[in-house]
This record gives structure tokens, C-alpha cells and sequence, in this order.
């Protein structure tokens, strides 16, 4: 392998040839060798290449930034936008807390790619400066916390919620299919009073909306940045108004409503916006969790389970039982919610860890959050497509297990009252018989009555 | 002790002679010997009392139970509000998932008392049948998380928040009194640039701003009532307009903006919206172990640590070092959002667990809430009124600090560009020197330009 | 309420007349109002008094104290381990971090009782010293560490394990009894295999005989003192041979093996021990929720769930649904898991938070341990006598079962190989018919050799 | 991109040309989109391989295998394991929960290469059967738990532990390095008795010696495999003897001491064994945590903090404070810890979550248990070689805060007692001055007895 000579403020570093990074990079890769490689999340990086064009633009506006230096970062922020740059950042998650190293990786990738574009060779002195210039009027300690914000967001808005909602949809769409189909409910487990099939999944459809309405309260604080705040939030070293314009031109770059943080410090020292948010992602998990759970117990069987719902079967579901299919889209699903679970005890903790002006667990932040949210919306779309669209009605099986019910006694509760109608439970139940049976040889009401005040789909009532 | 025979649908049981409650309460009291008696949380005794009461206006006014035993039922309801049976409700968090026997003991107590309040000797049938009347139009799966709301929500409106917001208004002052005092920053927990100790402080308003806005936003969810979904959520046995209407009444009792849950099944088979709202409790947690960590390192010395503030002393601090004073308000406080995050996860844990029509895990995740949002309100009064409101500026200190420090370089990085800056910085580290001295004799610039140029007040920028 | 005067090296306190406790147990009465009053387990406050005995013992032996100051605070200590003096110990878990309020509540009541003892009167100079006697060769730091130790110790060995090996013995004697049932197994929820309701339950066994092991792997670190390091680890202030001759005292005063920690830096600066055995404990929660989890999910219905085993019926389960029973010892034992497992959290994260020379949560370490052990303890106990112990195999329910599954289809596997077997299987589901009905249609075996391949006892194996 | 048709029991399939990957790992790849391609770890493949060998080994040995065909599925076996067939196992983590779809993948890689290797073309009929030969004696149900185990236990042993105990073996030459020298200790942050610094870092040795001893407790169950209960426990399909003979291959492929499960069933159901495991890995990540963090605080500064250990200058600190320094391993050490922190309640709520004969979380309980594994190991490696090993004491800053310390008056209890000791540290602190002068003034001791009694290296006492 070929190497350059690059230098930082410690001195001389060995650098490969062909990469564009610098000394800093380079230090970095040697001493946090946690974990693989390049394991800083591709997202952290593209919010970088939009807040480092965007800062290149405000500068310019403000006059500290020539224009021409302004157009060769923004040139190069658009080639890391485009992926073309992908492998020019090998840094790691587990690197310094505030994610300086890979703030100047984004530095020195942007100054030398933007002096071979401007005709240089790779290895002299740029005419773009990676601190001077690109970092002009930015810290590590503002940038990387606003790249998590629109790394979050984006991810959030564009990807989770999206993803969410066709599954919630599809529910919907089962919840009215299902409307007419009463069925056995089940609480603790143990028969309880018929309900329809179609209000059990109407359930599931509000705890996802309810799951999607948290998320969306959070975003108002996941929209504020960081930027303009420099290394301790006070702004040094920017000029007057850089805060408000970079956020505007960071919200014309990528569409999305983000302003500056109204308060600095809180921005540099806290991640409370992060911790939020992922509050809410992990009560969407603990909803998918339910939902993921429920249908798999419904579906469980085919003989020897509950059986009342039918789920696709994609891929033969054991190497040694043949014929079998599992519920592995459920599986899958529930997974994630355990992993989203995980991920919010060390977004919490790291999230208490801040001192003085800076919180130092950022990367960690960022890493959790962002898979939390990329993995929440795959397995809703993987949940939707191969298992949620396909759920059909088992109906006799439905129909025999509501018939036989113990629980439609508590429809004779409001006519004999509750003691007497437990009589004839536990006499069925004793004997094996049926409720009408031991409701007539009780004595307690006659066949007609019986016939009149126990109904199913009279006792799935006027609510949802 | 005397014994009476009580009698349930299972049949008889002995009963302490003078405890109002029956065979159900007395089961479970021998049934569940785990933890401390009587530890459900008397909040929820006390939202069964209100609910109880709304349940008995609605039943009379819909027609399905008569004034008089309405006024019988109510009548005890306001017995258990003002605290005088509070040795009736001797059961255990850790019962039935469901709550189920908390109610019946509420349904006996009341069932009991009445009669006796009638007139009427205890061990005799009541004219107050506790599952017919006291518990008309209800069941366990809907009266236990109703009473979880009442309860969970009273207690975030009218003690945690309040609390909070009295902590965030002495910061708020204390902000205010210290934004002139430059002091050093610190990142990484190193020296870093200056800012104020009111800027510092404005940081920890914030956090405590975002989170009460958080805990705002889930209380929307948190007013939704299960009531009226009885059983599985379908309203089995409750007459048309019961839902809507005990709503009302409770919350006309509480003077809070309970209403109906649109959904009922997903109020009893999920608790999404204590999932959510406790999600705002463990992110307060979060801010407020960060402004009590700060704060006692801030404080730390009072000869060999930071020293920058003084807070108030309060008691003796070692019973073998003699005159030491400790942050005892910071080491409650963050001992208390160390176990709101436990319980954080716990309800989380529990949330996930739901099956079918029904999450049993309601007395655990009751409990849970109930004592972060109890510890968060405690301790935010008493941190505020014994640490935060004595918190004063040690200025000498903070000016010492300031003055030796190496960071003030940064102010350079804009006349100089960062690499000759960070010569200076490190010359002076190294040589154990001032800037001042190292900027002049690296030639790098006259001892005019480093007092023009490196202002501590002028680095505090316009921020916040 | 009458006061009488007492002081500390911060001045005068009012204290309430008939309390033996002094200034500084009245000051954290007042500084802490966070939750309920009186909280600091009482198990610690029992460890308070054996280990302030043995310092006694020591220091007199080693001839820092007269022999009539040792008796004197020894019967004391007697008065507090007969319980005698159980409304003394007024403070809360969410004080100081270090304990000491808690260390000289115990200092202040042995004086004070001491004194009275020897026929004082409250409110006079007691010849026994809360620091200079009672706390002699002591700090807070060594004692509430070490009174954490002793009080866990106890607790997981004389409770938590003794029941949790109850509960063992009786799955074991279950796992006999159903030696001979084959039964369907399930995997993914889905009919898989047969094996044996014994060999199912024989997994519970195991489960628990390793959480039990691992708690016994934890319990030498447990066992280790801080008592003999005072005030940062050094052990300032102790007579020579005292550490070792301390914990000699406390293992013969409790009879449990409890010896001096071989590093006092670390016994006080940090909680791993405790850590540790929680950690343990919280594999016991995991056991114990799969195993309850299983339970009622196999005694699930009575007509529309799985069904094949009974457990006994405690009480009625419904307030609305007559004759509903429930599995309510399977939920209050898997609640108390879910609050093992946020307990963790908690227990985990304040393990984190020592620094320098003293972690500073040590009470809500303590409290989280205790009530881990202690529910953990009791549930088990409940869930053994009113659940394990009347468990049933449903036979007829079993075999019904067993008989229809598709999944004996896998003796074929060795026969026919994988790929025909899984025809058979499956046109049998689609068809809705036997196995062997398939099988000959099919022309893959003959009747005959059927019947002598697919025999569910022979698959059940020959393992464990 | 070209396709080959492969098919399995549900039909065909079109898989890409050039790979050995049959039917079924097609039909996951396209049903499993979630998160990164790949994802399930490589250590788990080649323990799989690993187990693939040994099932071949055994199966033959057992007569129920050619000796050809266990030939040729070593010699794939032997390729994944030399790392050749790398880009073969495109699976993610979340999959089904039982793994079966990388069992599979497995067993049509060497199915399909077997059949290459044997001169064959891909898209033939393989003469190795993925399912009667490579899959032979086996079930995802026992393969996918033996696979875990098997990567667990390896890393442990031949990363994590030794990486620890590197660190482990500095911190010790370290604490022998400073046993000399006397500085302030802290607690609760204030200052407090002296200690050695030698003393500070034995107790993190200590903290480590314990998390090392914990883990190497949970190796006996780790150790254990589940190799030869097949689909749920019984051992169905495998030959006689088969689950010892195929342990000890394992054991004689690996060079470590695996031995069988001597309960299948719980082997299949349950992953306490990960969970007890975990648990210890838990523990060393709080002990590290402690031990990163108070390095930090102790290097703090260089002019406004702490200061009293340098540690190594590894990087520019800043991208906008020149000169800064960070303590940048430490950050990255205690963001793996809360990383660790996260797994484990992932780990643990996915441990509770078995149903009856198998726990389907799996693939997240591996890949949890392996990502901390593998960073703790890595990470201490890291903190070890750029930070732990350039650990120096600043001498002249440790006298200097030793010095003016006022707890040295902790000295004094045992010769003027507790109350006066106060008294002098409290005007000293008042006054501004000396503990002596004060001592003097108030006329307690003399010039003379002051400095005989407290001398800050006679107070580090004879412990440790």
C-alpha cells in the first residue's frame, strides 16, 4: 500500500495514497480500532455534507467565505450526497465522544477532494483549509449534534413513519374485513366474552396511530439544531446571524422544517431531543411488539393451537419437520422491538452523561437511534408485505371455539345476576355440558330466554 | 382476632370481624403473601372511589340503578376520599395481572359499608350487591386502567409538574442573577472556551422546558378512559351512552379533562399511553440527573476540586471527617432518576406483554409510574428548596479559572488562522506560560493585538 | 408535639421529644420529604446493628473502647434486632448517597437509648458518643457498604434461594409424575414433535437449578466487607487487626461466612458485588417468567385455548364474567419478574456512577436488591403453594391433541427423507386428513409400515 | 444479474448463479429486508461450520453417514472456516427466531460446494443432501443454540478475557507505579482523607479481577450445547450416542471444553446460559465504566480541573480550540459500555420470552451477546495501548491539592475528638486558612502536636 505524508496541529501522519482523508482521519483509524470498520453511520455522514454546504453558503452570505470557496465545498458536499465518496470514511462509532474525528474527516475528505477538483495533486497544501475554511464557524461540538438531528429526522420522517402507516393501513383494511366475525375473546389467557375479529384488530390500528401521534410530538424538538452554538454554545467565532441562515438553508436543502436551537448550550450539553423521540420509537416497538405477539398466537397451530387466523406461508419452517410453517415475519418483527428496547436503556443512559458544556456519548447516540429507526421501518414493511396483507379469517375454527364458550353466561349477569349465572358456568364447565343445558336444568331460565339473551354477535356491542 | 364468614362464588371464607371487606379481598390477602401488605398504591384506591361514584351517577341517570343506591354507593366513595377507610385496602401490587381483586375489594368495602352506614350489621347480606350494583356497567379489565389514569394522571398534573416547574423557575432565576459571570467552559470535561454561569445555567431551564413540554404532550393520550369497554372492549352490559357519560362525571369529580378512549379494546389490551407518558418521566430523569451532576461538580471542593459555585450545607457530611459538607440534595435526586429508569424499563418490559384483550400487568406498571412521577415531584422540591435556591456564584474562583486558562486561544483562531493559534496553546501548556507570552514571543502577534483580541466577556458571544 | 434540643457541629436541632434519634437524623427528615416517610429498608437497618455490635466487640478487644461502652451499645443493638425499636429509623432511601444520615441515625439511637438505658433521661450528654463511640474505628463509607453486604447476604441465602428451591423440588416432583405423558411439542408456537409433559417440565428444573447456581457463584464476592476502610479505603483511624477481627465478629453474630474485603478501595468506591448477585437474580427472573409464561399459556382456556394441564382455581377471576378463573399466580410471579428486570436497570446504570474514592447510591442500590430478593422470594412461594403444587395433567386433552398433529410426520424423515415426508404433511393440512391417509394415498409407505414408524412414545426419545 | 432455478419443499426459486446459496436462503433474503445485508454475525457461520464438521464426523462414526460424504461436507466445512466462502451467507439478524434460514443457508452452501468441489456444476441435483445429509442428526433448533455457544464461549475466552486482562495487568503496574505517592482522596466529589494514587488504581484492578473471576463463573453453562436434541429436545432422528460423540468433536475441533446439554429441553427453550453470561459481561462494563470515567475526571484540565494524571496526547482534541486535548479512549470505552448496558436488556427481555420448547430471539440474543463481547474486548485493548499504558502522575499538582486540603484534620478525631476536629476544619474553611493556624488559634493542640499527628503519609494507613 501506497501513503502520503499528511500533518495536523500533533504533527506528521502516514496517510494511503489514494484516500482523501488526512492526518486527523488517519490518527483516528489507528487508535479506535473498535468494533468494524467505517461503523459511523452513512446517514451521520450525508447530514454532515448538508450542514457543511449549508455553513459554506452562510458564510459566503455573511462575507467570511469567499464564493469560490464556497462552490468548491459545496461541489464536493454534493458528490458525498450523490455516494460517490462512500469509502473515503472509515471511521468507527467508538472514536471520540463529541465525533470530532469524523467532523474532520468530513473536513479534510472535502478540502483535498476539493483540490483535485480544482486540478491539485493529492498531497499539497489545498487551497481550501479543513479547519479554516470548511469548519469556518463550526465546532465538532455543534456539528455533530446537529448531523444526528437531521440524520434522525430524515431517517424518522422519510423512512419509519412512512413505514408505519402502510402496516397501520393494512390493519385498517383488516379491521373492516373482519367487522362481522365474532369470535371468543380472551383475557388472561382464558376464554372471556365474544368480541369481533375485526374490533380485536382495530385495537392494534389505534395503538399504532396512538404510537404515531407520540413520534410526531417529538419531532418539534428534533427539528432544532445545534449549529451556531461553535465549541461551548456561545457562538464564538461565528458571524451575526449564522444561526438562523444556516438552519435556513439547511431546511432548503433537504425540504424539512429545521430551525436553530433557541438555546445553545442545552443543544451542545444534552441530547434530550434524541431521547425523546426514541421515547416514542420504543413505545411504537412496545405496540408492534403486542400486535406482532397477538398474531402469532392466533395463528398458532394448525391443530394444536388457537388457529382462528390464517398467515402466509413464505419459506418451509424447519430443516427437520417437514411441512411446518412458522410465524417468521413475526418473529422478525418482535426481534427489532426487543433491540429498540435494548437501544432506548443506552440512549437514556448515555443521555444522562453530559457534563459541563458537552455531552461526550454522541456517536453512540446517534448509532442507537438511527437503528432503531431504520429497523422499525424495515420490519414494518417486511411485516406488512409478507405477513399483514395476507392474514385471512379462519372462520370455522372461529365459529367452533365461540360456540362452545363458557363466557356468553355473562350475558344472563344483567337478567339473573352474577352469582347465578356463575352457577351455570361452573356447572357446564364441571360437567362438560353446555350452558344452556345447565341453565335450564338449574332452573334458572328456560331454553327461549336462553335462545333470546345469549347471542354473540349481540354481545359484541355498540363500542369501535 | 374474630372472624365472620364471608361468601364468593367459590363459597366461604373467614374475614377479620371489623374489616368491611369480603370473601374475594380476604382470598387474595392469603393468596398473594408477596412484598409488604397493602402496598397497591392508595392513589388507585382513591381513583376507584372516584370512578366508583362516576359509575353509580351514570347508572342511575342512564336508569339501571336506583337513586337510593346510588346515593349509598356515592356516599362511601366519599368516605374513601377523605381518607377514613384507608385501613380497609389491605391487598398487594403483586395479584391478579388485571387488578381484578383491587376492584372486588373496593366493590366489598363499599358493599359493606353501606349496609352498615344503612343500619345494617356487617356479616348480613348488604342491599348493595357488590358486583351488581357498586360494579354495574363494569368490569376489572376496565375499572383497573381507568383508575391507572385518574391516578397517573392527578399525580404528573398536580405533584410532578408543578414540582418541575418550581426547580425551573429558581434556575430560571439563578440564570438570570449569574449572566454577567464569564467562567471557563469545559468539553470533554477539559478547559475549553468561556461563556457565562448564567448561559450554563440557561441550559438546564431548557432541558427542564423540553421536558415538561414532553410530559404536556402525552397527556392527551393519558385523559383517555377504558370505562365502559367492561370485559374484552365491547361494552357488554353497559346501557347505550354509559361510556361518554362516566366520563363526564369523572371528570366532573376530578375537575381534569378525562374522556372516553375512542378505541376500548386497545385500553384494555395495551398501556400505550403509560408507556408514553412515563417515556416523558425517564426523559425529565434524564435532564434532571445532568443539571444535578453538573451541579455537584461545579460544587466540588471545596480546596481540591472545581469550586465555581457554593451550594448550601445542610447537614454534617461524614460522620468521620469532621466539617464536611456534601451534595446530598444532587445524590437523592440522582438517585431517584436512577430508579426512574429502571422503572422505565420495566414498563416498558410490562407494556410489551399484553395478549389478546387484556395486558395483566396492570398493578405493576401502576405502581411504577405512580412512584417516578411521586420521586420526580419529591425530589424536585427538595432539591429546589434545599440546594437549588441556595446556589451562589464563587467568583473568585471562576475568575482564577478563567483567567489561567489556555482556551482563551480559540478568540485567535479568526486573526491567525488555527494552527499558529494551537502553537501558542501548546507552547503555553508545555513552557507552563501564558498565552499572552507565548503569542508575543512566537511572533505571532504584539502584546496590543492578544489584549484586543482575547476578551474573555467578548467571547461569550450573543447567544442565548 | 414536644421537641427537647439537640446539636451536632452545625448546631441546634428540634427533635421530637420521644424519639431517641438525635440532630442529624432530624435534619435528613426534614431535607428528604421524597416519598414515603420511613423507607431505608429495615433489613439495613437490622445489618446497622450487627455490624455496629462487632465494631464494638473489636474495638474493645482491641482496647480503643472499655468493655462497659461495648455492652452498653451492644444491648442496644440487641433491642434493635429483637425489633424493639422499629419506629427509630425515620429516614428515606433518597438521602444522602453515601448513607450516612442512615449510619448516624443508628449512631444517635444507640447513644441516646444507651444512655436512657443506663438511667438517663433523653436530651442529656449520653456517655456513649454517636461518632467518637458508637461509629468508633468507622465511617459511613465502610458501614453502609457493609451493611448493604450483610443485609443481601442474608437475604438471598436465608430467603430468596430457600424458596426458590421449594418451587424446584416441586416442578421436579412434577417432572416425575409426568414422566410417561407424551404430549405435542411447540416450536414457534406451532405443532412440532412430540415429547413428554415430564421432559417439558424437566426444562423448568433445569432453568431454575442454574439460576440457582449462578446466585451461588455470586455469594463469595457478596460475602467480602468494606467494614475496616473508614473514610476513602485506607482504613484511617482503625486499630491494627481490626478489619479482619470486625468481620470475624459479624460472621459469628449472623453465622454466615462473611469475611474482611481483601481491597477497601474498591469495596467502597463501587457495587459489583451487588451488581453481581442482582445480575443473578435477574436471571432467575428470566427463568422464572418463561417458566410461569409456559404455565398458563398450557392451562389456557378452558374450551378455546391449549388446555393441557389444570391449575388450581384460588379465586373467582371475574367481576363480571361468572366462573372465570385465571392464572393469577402465574401474573403476580411474572410481574414481579418484569420488576426484577427494570430493578437491574437501575441497580446497573447507579453501579456505574462511583467516582473517585465513593459510589454515592448506595441506598437505592440496597432498596432495589432487597426487594428484588425478597419478591422473588415470596412469588416463588406463592406461586409454589398456590399454583405449582396443584398442577394436573390434563390427560384426554393431551392425547386429543397429540393425535391429530402433523408434525409425527418427521419419523418419516429417516425413511423417506425430508422432501417426501413434507408432502405428506402438507396435503394432509390442505385436505384436512391424517397423516396416514396421506401417506398411502401418496404411495409413499404402506399402511402397515406407518403404524410401526410414526408411534409418538418412540419419538419422544432418549434423552434426559 | 444471472439465475439459477433451485427449489426446496415449497416450490422453486430463482437464485443468483454464482452462488452456492440454494431455494430457501433466496426466499429470506427477499422476505427479510431489514436493516444491513448480512448482518447475522460470521462468528456464528464458522461455528456452525464448526457443528456442521462434527455432525459429519459423528454421523459417520454412528454408521449413519458415508465416510465419503463426511468428506465432503468437512472439506466445505474447512473452506468457510478458512474464510473462502465469505460472501456466501447473505442472511440478516432478523430472520426467523429460531435461525433456521442461516442453518439452511448453511447447509445448501455445502450441499452446493460439495457437489462443485466434487466436479459438479450449481443447479445440479447435489449428491450432498442439505437436509438428510448436511443437516443430518440436526435441527435449527439444536444447531442454531450450539452455534451461539459456540461463538460466545470463543470470543470470551480468546478476545474479551485477554484483552481485560491486558488492561487489567497495566492498571496493576500502574498501582504498584504510585504506591508512593500520597494524595487527596474524594468522596462525594469533596475532598476527603488522603490515599496513594498507587491505592486509587488497586481498586480498579480489583474491580476487574472480580468481572473476570464473574465470567469465567459462567463458563460451565456456556459450555454446554445443544447439539442433539434436535426439533425439541427428544433427540428425535439422531443415533444413539450421538449428542455426547458430537460434543466432544466439538470440543477436539475447537481446542475448548464443550461438552452436551444434560437437558436438552432447556437448552432449546431457554438461553440463560447467554443471559448469565451477558450478566458478567454487564458487570465488567460497569466496573470499566467506573474506571474510564474517574481517569478522565482525575486527567481533567489541564489548568481548570482536576489534573492530577496525564494521560496520553493521542489526537488534536478540537476543530475549533487549538491546542485541546481529550480524553478521547475513555469516551469511546464508556460508550461501549453503554452500549453493553442497552444489550443487556435486550439480551434479558429476550431471554423471558421462550414459549414452550423454543425461544425464537435467537438471532438478536447472539448478535447482542457477540457485539459486546467483541467491543469490551476491543475497546480495552484500545484504552489500554493509547491511554492506560501513558498513564503519569503530575506529581507537583497531587502535592499541591494534598496540601491545602482541610480532611487531614480527620487526623485529630482520635486525639481531640469528632466535634472538635470540626471545629477546626470549619474556620479554616471560614477564614481561609490552615488547618494548623486554626488549630493553634482555637487553642486545641499545639504547634508541635499538629504536625506530629497529621501527617498526610502516615494517614494512608496499613491497608492494601
Amino acid at each position: 500500500m501506497n501513503y502520503r505524508t499528511e500533518h495536523d496541529t500533533m504533527g506528521e501522519v502516514q496517510v494511503p495514497a489514494d484516500k482523501f482523508w488526512g492526518a486527523q482521519t488517519e490518527r483516528s483509524r489507528n487508535n479506535f480500532k473498535i468494533g468494524p470498520e467505517a461503523s459511523m453511520p452513512h446517514e451521520i455522514i450525508e447530514a454532515f455534507a448538508i450542514l457543511k454546504k449549508a455553513a459554506a453558503f452562510t458564510n459566503a452570505e455573511l462575507g467570511v467565505l469567499s464564493e469560490q470557496k464556497r462552490d468548491m465545498i459545496a461541489s464536493v458536499c454534493d458528490e458525498i450526497l450523490a455516494g460517490k465518496l462512500y469509502d473515503q470514511f472509515p471511521l468507527v462509532i467508538w472514536q471520540t465522544g463529541s465525533g470530532t474525528q469524523s467532523n474532520m474527516n468530513v473536513n479534510e475528505v472535502i478540502s483535498n477532494k476539493a483540490h483535485v477538483n480544482n486540478g491539485g495533486t493529492l498531497g499539497e497544501k489545498s487551497e481550501i483549509h479543513p479547519n479554516d475554511d470548511v469548519n469556518k464557524s463550526q465546532s465538532s461540538n455543534d456539528t455533530y449534534p446537529t448531523a444526528m438531528h437531521i440524520a434522525a429526522y430524515k431517517k424518522v420522517v422519510e423512512h419509519t413513519l412512512p413505514a408505519v402507516e402502510k402496516l397501520r393501513n393494512t390493519l385498517q383494511e383488516k379491521a373492516e374485513a373482519f367487522k362481522n366475525i365474532v369470535k371468543i375473546g380472551r383475557t388472561h389467557l382464558m376464554d372471556a366474552t365474544p368480541l369481533t375479529l375485526g374490533q380485536e384488530f382495530s385495537g392494534y390500528v389505534a395503538q399504532i396511530d396512538y404510537a404515531m401521534k407520540a413520534i410526531a410530538n417529538t419531532l418539534d424538538h428534533l427539528q432544532e439544531i445545534a449549529l451556531g452554538g461553535t465549541a461551548v454554545g456561545t457562538g464564538l467565532n461565528t458571524p451575526k446571524g449564522y444561526d438562523v441562515l444556516v438552519a435556513k438553508y439547511i431546511s432548503e436543502f433537504t425540504g424539512l422544517p429545521f430551525e436553530t436551537a433557541p438555546n445553545k448550550f442545552e443543544a451542545l450539553a444534552a441530547h434530550d431531543a434524541i431521547v425523546e423521540s426514541h421515547g416514542a420509537l420504543k413505545q411504537l416497538a412496545v405496540a408492534l411488539y403486542k400486535i406482532a405477539q397477538d398474531i402469532r398466537f392466533l395463528a398458532s397451530g394448525p391443530r394444536s393451537g388457537i388457529g382462528e387466523i390464517l398467515i402466509p406461508e413464505n419459506e418451509p419452517g424447519s430443516s427437520i419437520m417437514p411441512g411446518k410453517v412458522n410465524p417468521t415475519q413475526n418473529e422478525a418483527l418482535t426481534m427489532v422491538c426487543a433491540q429498540v428496547l435494548g437501544n432506548d436503556t443506552t440512549i437514556s443512559f448515555a443521555g444522562t452523561q453530559g457534563n459541563y458544556e458537552l455531552n461526550v456519548f454522541k456517536p453512540v447516540i446517534a448509532y442507537n437511534f438511527l437503528q432503531s429507526a431504520q429497523l422499525l421501518g424495515d420490519a414494518c414493511i417486511s411485516f406488512n408485505d409478507h405477513c399483514a396483507i395476507g392474514i385471512e379469517a379462519n372462520e370455522p375454527r372461529i365459529k367452533e371455539l365461540v360456540d362452545k364458550s363458557l363466557m356468553l353466561v355473562t350475558a344472563l349477569n344483567t337478567h339473573i345476576g352474577y352469582e347465578n349465572a356463575a352457577k351455570i358456568a361452573k356447572s357446564a364447565h364441571k360437567n362438560g355440558t353446555t350452558l344452556k343445558e345447565e341453565a335450564v336444568n338449574l332452573g334458572l331460565l328456560t331454553s327461549e330466554e336462553f335462545d333470546e339473551w345469549v347471542k354473540p354477535e349481540d354481545m359484541v356491542g355498540g363500542l369501535a
